[in-house]
């Protein structure tokens, strides 16, 4: 049974981070070394991928997702030994205090354990998320896409085979089937956190499906409102930005709206930026006459997440309007104001239930590199463990750490008893 | 229809956090000073609810729980003032940075949203967890025990009462049926975490019915292990502790492993001991001849939450054996070791993947108000978002804030784009 010989696989993984931080950052360095050295194996199976991808007919935009040039080989092994200088995520003291002299508490960062990252057919991301897992001390179970199937297998083979000679254990395991994918989300007692990307389907299909906490986006349904007391000179880049820099991102722009103080003067000029970058908008009654082909917009607009050179424009009367809007409509991802109001933007940022919420800046920089994380593991639009921009930080997990000289409890108690001195120590 | 309604009343809540720090004390302390104020009602519908518990014949412990003393009240009013006192737990800059002169990001704590809380016949935790909620800002569903619903519904229309005026805003929602329960596990657009307390079976059945998140535990499996290098002095009133100072609790201990090495030296020890305390042992081959009264273990005995004067005793070889023990049979809630070995201590820290990991105290220390947390939310054994016992920590979220002044991501791309600076500000 294909669910037993996986829960089997499963259950052999081991978390590395006893190992220490030199031993993991001497994987890393060894799994980059592996990779380098063997570019002409990946290279034959990643050729045999693409000619079954080309005799399948996939589109041009696919088959370069899963093209692993060497430029992309540089750039992961780049990656890789960039992870393996930053700081170790795991073993650091979060709080530390003493509850009575000599009887100290501490909350310490650990690996969360096994980690499901479903991911699409790019071969690169597959070494990424192998070293994420390798810094952390997480083991991981991957699947890529199946385009990518002889590419990632022979991935992880070198990934395997360069890390078992340094960590000693079974880490890393790669699945291959869909029926692998949806027997995975049953496991909830081997896997402990399940990282999908791609499209917004199938995130949303993982998330309604199992049991296993996720750690991701399903829509990116981004919008920018421009204020009444807004810079108009700053909104328009910003729209741009948001919109055109690179449309098909969850965290660009669908929706912008206009405060209808200014939309008689900022209008004119956004239609004219987005007639010449071929933008197709739908806008609503107030805003549709300055657009000279724009279409009538629905209520639907404004729930799509279009992901190309498409948009939808709405006029409000006000930032309330503005923030309703978004709270009935926007996914919780990435929200702009542009303002000059100081008390405006406070109340944006206080009331959009958001992951992200910007001011005078694209709705683009919502992202781990931009944000200085280090690494992104993804986007969460989960209000709970992790939320926007999740870098290392989201792999792990705390354990409280309580050492003692012989303390109980009926000490600590009833009216003679002692009394705790909660004394912080960092 | 039931579901229809309950979504209204559930959607009609909102947070707090935007009337600021000052609003939400004021709200405690008038919520304090009307159930001060009011407990001639309160103690009537809690005597309704207790004659109609007689009537039906429950428990005297239940009994107990439900009725409301005014010692109780003073307790959970002075929980109340002390809340108040403890700071904002909103607001916080948890992380602060310049992408670049100028352009500060911050991730910033902010109430989760909409917390169902799901509790026993203790009208006085109702009191706790509504004060709980308008300390972080969030807004409550409350569901208490059935036995105590007079008493809860008077405590739900006095703390909505004293609040309204301050708030201006509906943040609470009592609900009484069975069926409402069954219905809030559905409403996972609507809920944003639902923190069950009571019986196993219970917890266990919302954490496998519903797609919210959960913060509790199920299980509290406990272990203490004395170690061949224990000093067997503090091993003994520890073990004691750990069992009988308040067997009931979730991090009582349910399972004793003595390694070998000290079992000649301990175990009768221990036996005498436990004998002194009638406790009912259910005991291995190799400790069984030490209990005179001992019962030969049968392996679903190291898989019980006992929760009473009983518990089972195991001989192992080495600290290896132990840790691969608990492994197979704890919960992850609380574990202790026994011992004078720095590298036993570390090793048990490491290897055994429990929200609470002790060293010479008692596991009945796994509680918030002796980890100095100020007030308990609950205990947790997810490894997603809190873990271990939670304080108001777990009832916040944060957002990424980003202030700009006109920046677009074009700017910082390509070859000529600027780089980021990410100079950390805290």
């Amino acid at each position: 049974m294909a669910d037993e010989r996986l829960r089997k696989g499963i259950g052999a993984l081991r978390s590395t981070e006893a190992l220490g931080h030199e031993a993991r950052k001497a994987a890393l360095e060894a799994i980059a070394g592996a990779i380098d050295g063997q570019r002409d194996l990946i290279h034959r199976e990643n050729g045999k991928d693409i000619g079954r991808a080309r005799d399948e007919g996939i589109s041009s935009s696919l088959l370069h997702r899963l093209e692993l040039t060497d430029e992309k080989i540089d750039s992961a092994i780049k990656g890789l030994l960039e992870l393996r200088s930053l700081p170790d995520p795991i073993g650091r003291v979060r709080e530390k205090r003493e509850l009575d002299p000599g009887f100290v508490l501490e909350k310490v960062t650990f690996p969360i354990g096994v980690i499901a990252m479903i991911f699409e057919a790019r071969p690169d991301a597959l070494i990424q998320i192998a070293g994420l897992a390798m810094k952390s001390g997480n083991s991981v179970v991957l699947k890529g896409g199946k385009e990518a199937m002889l590419t990632n297998r022979v991935l992880v083979s070198i990934i395997r085979e360069a890390s078992l000679p340094i960590v000693g254990r079974e880490w890393i395991l790669g699945i291959e089937s869909h029926e692998d994918v949806n027997a995975i989300l049953s496991l909830d007692k081997e896997i402990d956190l399940i990282i999908p990307r791609g499209s917004n389907a199938f995130v949303r299909f993982v998330m309604d499906n199992t049991r296993i906490p996720v750690l991701g986006h399903a829509d990116g349904i981004c919008s920018v409102y421009v204020d009444g007391d807004a810079d108009l000179d700053k909104a328009l880049p910003i729209c741009i930005d948001s919109k055109v820099q690179y449309p098909a991102a969850c965290n660009a722009a669908e929706t912008f709206l206009i405060d209808s103080a200014v939309s008689d003067a900022f209008l004119p000029r956004l239609a004219s930026a987005f007639s010449e970058r071929n933008i197709i908008v739908h806008a609503d009654e107030r805003s549709l006459p300055y657009f000279k082909d724009g279409i009538a917009a629905c209520e639907d607009d404004y729930h799509t997440e279009f992901l190309s050179l498409e948009c939808a424009v709405k006029v409000v009367d006000g930032i309330d309007e503005a923030i309703r809007h978004i709270q009935d409509h926007g996914s919780h991802h990435t929200d702009a104001i542009i303002t000059e109001s100081e008390e405006h933007k406070r109340r944006f940022f206080l009331s959009v239930d958001s992951a992200d919420v910007f001011c005078n800046c694209s709705t683009r920089f919502a992202d781990g590199f931009r944000f200085g994380l280090g690494a992104e593991v993804g986007i969460s639009t989960s209000k709970i463990h992790a939320r926007g921009p999740v870098g290392l930080d989201g792999l792990v997990t705390t354990k409280w750490l309580l050492s003692g000289h012989g303390e109980t409890v009926a000490e600590y108690s009833g009216r003679n008893g002692k009394a705790f001195h909660h004394k912080d120590l960092i």
